[in-house]
């Protein structure tokens, strides 16, 4: 920055991509206009006509869901795209078409109907437990569809934003960001939100610059203010100086790096991409992914009638593999639970769904047919492609469901013999997700290959702090020494059992905790494709004896605060200007 | 048992208390007589006095109500008794009253009318998710109630067993519990249930010979047969040889002692009583405890409007102090949360509330002026009786957590010494319930007195398995390898830290772990009054080395059912008679 200039001002929160985007403010507020105002006389209202106006509402809201559905699953994936269904449905809920069409019926105009009808609906689901009470939002979120379509209120349309928009809103929903043109937008910036927010997903999925959580100060910024948004500091910063607009436009000054890297001193770190469909391996490999480190395979089951059969499975694998024949993909396999319903299996919904029957709990009880049509599937992929197929297993806690899966592993391998199809049994591997696997991690290393660290979920329950619940974000961090503790037993246990050990969470795609990382000796990093160039960038840079230093500095923090500070610190140490004046 | 003589069918369970009693089958099934048949002609049927006797069946229903709930607060707890507020809540639901009385006017009786009114509320419940699913029960049993209030239905009535019936059910709520006259029951057996279900606890609670979870196998027994309900094996037999009666009517051989014990080798275990209401510590004392581990403030808070002033705790944790003058009090501190929720607070209840905002997160919270009065009351407490109050906090994860706890505990001395008024500063301590706790208790020991292991939770959390789900059940397992890693863990960094460590979950009364949690290293286990005797036997029966071996070969186990083995084998070998002839 030019000396003595004076800086504008910048709002600090959540930088969730590691690159910076300048354009022209634009505040979405989408139910601005959507004030209905008194109804009009019941004797100047044709009810025949409201009816149809309502219908025509109704067609044009589902053909809307619909095509955001499709957007949102191939650009997101489809854990995200699964809102636009429950959407669907309440279009379509009778009690809610009898309440509008009585509506209509006793003189309201078809607006005032839909919005008189949806009142009862939305106040039982607000009166009800937790999940039925995001679904009263749900209900809102339909019902102001419908408003929309009604009224043709005037509101920013996210599809046609002018190119070099930079989105501010208090959230973002899977409905808003389904409408986003990507190549529109420079960036976006919310008041809400954090790292694993429905939009920070959305904004690492498609690499746009992003940061969330910057809190009611992004008020302040007006429409059309030129606004810089700078998703690897986190901050927002209105009016910046000509100096910050020119390096924001330079683009990332990280290069894409399609060979494998390693430290200073040469110790390797295998740096691999998270996918959820077979869409996002093109850009793993743009993005010089060495692998794919999580290759989820829920996309093949959910949205539809009956699970995928073996065939259509074994083509989804064979296309992850060949798009690496000389890397590692590791196939995770199904990892549903009563926080993602599929509708052909049986699943209740518990109380504690983060604490019920998930991942391999369901493929060793209910989904045991799922599981061994999946195995098969995996098996023959992996002899009809060169690359390295890895398979692990979600959720184990326990050594006796490791040796379980095992054994079914081999009994797929047996049946695929004696039947003369081609196959290899790939190298095997656990995610440690749950305290208890960290805690029995050498006796589950000295039954597989290699261990992965799911940190999102081995975080909620080392924590036991949800994920999604905002009243204990505070605790759900991973850099918690509790959490580092696990990570770090776990990577002297897999190594002690001979077995690499890798992390898969949203930790691996933090650039800032890449040292850190490195420190803690894992052998591999998997993460969304847009930070690899950072990551493999600063596993480049450091040294492994200063990562070591670090990370046991870090482990004996007594908070995450501590270990924070002690992480930026060692930044600031690196990045330093030796010639910088002390502020 | 004699020589030769034929053995009676044994029916294994799970023993919850360690008592036997023999009596006469009673088979319980609440709903046997509640077939309605076809309602009469409606021009029979006269709607105002059917109305009537609605109205009249509510009453009595309601009434009904109020005594079981306060028999359940009373006998087991605020915990168990608040489901009776929710059945009172749907005896006054205007929309089944208004359903009713719609059926009644198109001519049906009242007792046809009720039943056809509850059929829809209670499959829309059903409909819903896990906790609202569960009210569909809730509606059945009040329907079922208003059905025999209505028609006089011939069931058993639990509160007029003749003395001495040994009652036989598919399971037991706490309706039915609320209605049993301990001093008639010599023993109850369940198809369904665990160690954890209502009817243990309750049957713990009152001190009745009680196996639960025997299976369908139960049903063999017929009604009026001799039946013998062995608590300590988990047996119920049918038509028990005299000699099995015998032992069974003499009563418990264990004796009862009043004073602390130690190992064969002179190593002290203190053993205290878990209590949740005051009209516990009289069966604390007679069961022999040196003191209460764990006194739950719960019931101060629950089922009221308003939260209890500071001098009513005061006379709370007196008399609780005065109970024990030469022993320890250890008090935990409001510990509410999602799953216990408490009219009067700000509480949403979240998707997963064992994953939520609990326990220390709210006295930190959104509860901070109840925790400084509670800590009030109990410093003041603590100053007016002679008894050592000990107080931990619990659910916390952190140690930021825990230094803020202390704080509020130095300013709130601050606070009294400044207003003059006599206090004193407890022993001061953590509850290890989290596996963050358990990973980070070498800092948190050096920060406090003692911890104190609650292994409900921690087990729940560590296997990432709802202890309340059956689908998991299978996990949630104190004896999983990974659980007693934590344990020993949490010992050794208690000591290393000078703080001692203690355990107040279920697995601390149950007399066939004694040995194992001794060979841990505890120097305090807590548990339901009525398991003491047994404890404090096992206690004094082994030696201090032998109990490190069977620990150490339990924490390298690599399987629960391995731990139960070595555990199984160890108390054989102890039993075994060497003249016994091997079968």
């Amino acid at each position: 920055m030019a000396a003595n200039e004076t800086a504008p001002r910048s709002h600090e929160g959540t930088g969730v991509t590691p690159l910076s985007g300048v354009g022209s403010a634009v505040w979405y507020d989408p139910n601005a206009d959507l004030e209905l105002g008194e109804p009009p006389a019941a004797e100047t209202v044709d009810p025949d006509a409201e009816r149809a106006r309502f219908e025509d509402a109704r067609n044009r809201a589902r053909a809307e869901l619909e095509r955001e559905r499709e957007r949102t699953a191939e650009r997101v994936g489809e854990d995200e795209a699964a809102v636009f269904d429950a959407h669907k449905q309440f279009v379509d809920d009778p009690q809610i078409i009898d309440g509008v069409e009585a509506a209509v019926d006793d003189g309201l105009p078809a607006e005032h109907a839909v919005d008189a009808a949806f009142e009862d609906p939305i106040a039982q689901f607000e009166g009800m437990d937790g999940r039925m009470a995001e679904r009263a939002d749900d209900l809102r979120d339909v019902r102001d569809r419908l408003l929309r379509l009604l009224t043709d209120a005037d509101r920013v349309d996210l599809a046609s934003l002018s190119t070099g928009s930079i989105l501010l809103a208090e959230r973002l929903t899977p409905s808003d960001t389904a409408q986003l043109d990507s190549d529109r937008v420079a960036g976006f910036a919310t008041i809400e939100g954090g790292r694993t927010s429905h939009a920070a997903i959305f904004a690492r999925s498609l690499g746009i610059p992003a940061v969330v959580g910057v809190g009611d100060d992004l008020e302040s910024i007006d429409d059309g203010a030129d606004v810089l948004v700078d998703g690897e500091d986190g901050a927002v910063i209105a009016d910046p100086t000509p100096d910050q607009r020119e390096r924001a436009a330079a683009g990332r000054d990280v290069e894409v790096r399609s060979e494998p890297v390693a430290t200073a001193d040469g110790r390797s770190v295998e740096v691999a991409a998270n996918v959820g469909t077979p869409a996002e391996l093109e850009g793993a490999v743009a993005q010089g992914a060495d692998g794919i480190g999580l290759f989820r395979t829920e996309f093949l089951f959910l949205d539809r009638e009956a699970p995928p059969d073996e065939d259509e499975q074994f083509e989804v694998y064979r296309e992850a593999l060949a798009a690496f024949p000389e890397g590692r993909v590791v196939v995770r396999t199904l990892d549903v639970g009563g926080d993602k319903p599929i509708p052909y299996l049986d699943m209740p919904d518990p109380e504690n769904p983060f604490l019920g029957e998930r991942g391999i709990r369901r493929s060793l009880g209910p989904d045991a047919d799922l599981f061994e049509t999946q195995l098969r599937a995996l098996l023959r992929a992996n002899a009809a492609e060169p690359g390295t197929l890895s398979v692990m297993f979600p959720m184990v806690a326990t050594v006796s469901e490791l040796e379980a899966a095992l054994e079914t592993v081999a009994s797929v391998a047996d049946d695929l013999a004696s039947e003369g199809l081609d196959h290899e049994v790939p190298e095997l591997g656990v995610m440690i997700e749950t305290p208890s696997a960290a805690l029995t991690a050498e006796a589950l290393a000295q039954r597989v290959d290699f261990l992965s660290i799911g940190t999102n979920d081995l975080t909620q329950y080392v924590m036991a702090a949800a994920r999604e619940n905002d009243r204990v974000a505070g605790l759900h961090d991973p850099c918690e020494p509790a959490v580092l503790r696990a990570i770090e037993r776990t990577v002297a246990a897999g190594h002690a059992g001979d077995a690499w050990v890798g992390m898969c969470g949203e930790m691996a795609g933090d650039p800032d905790l890449t040292e850190l990382l490195v420190g803690l000796g894992l052998d591999e990093l998997s993460m969304s494709a847009v930070t690899i160039p950072d990551v493999k960038a600063n596993i480049a840079a450091v040294d492994t004896a200063d990562t070591e230093t670090l990370a046991d500095s870090a482990t004996d923090a007594a908070a995450s605060a501590a270990v924070r500070e002690r992480v930026a610190n060692r930044d600031h140490n690196r990045d330093s200007d030796p010639d910088s004046e002390t502020p």
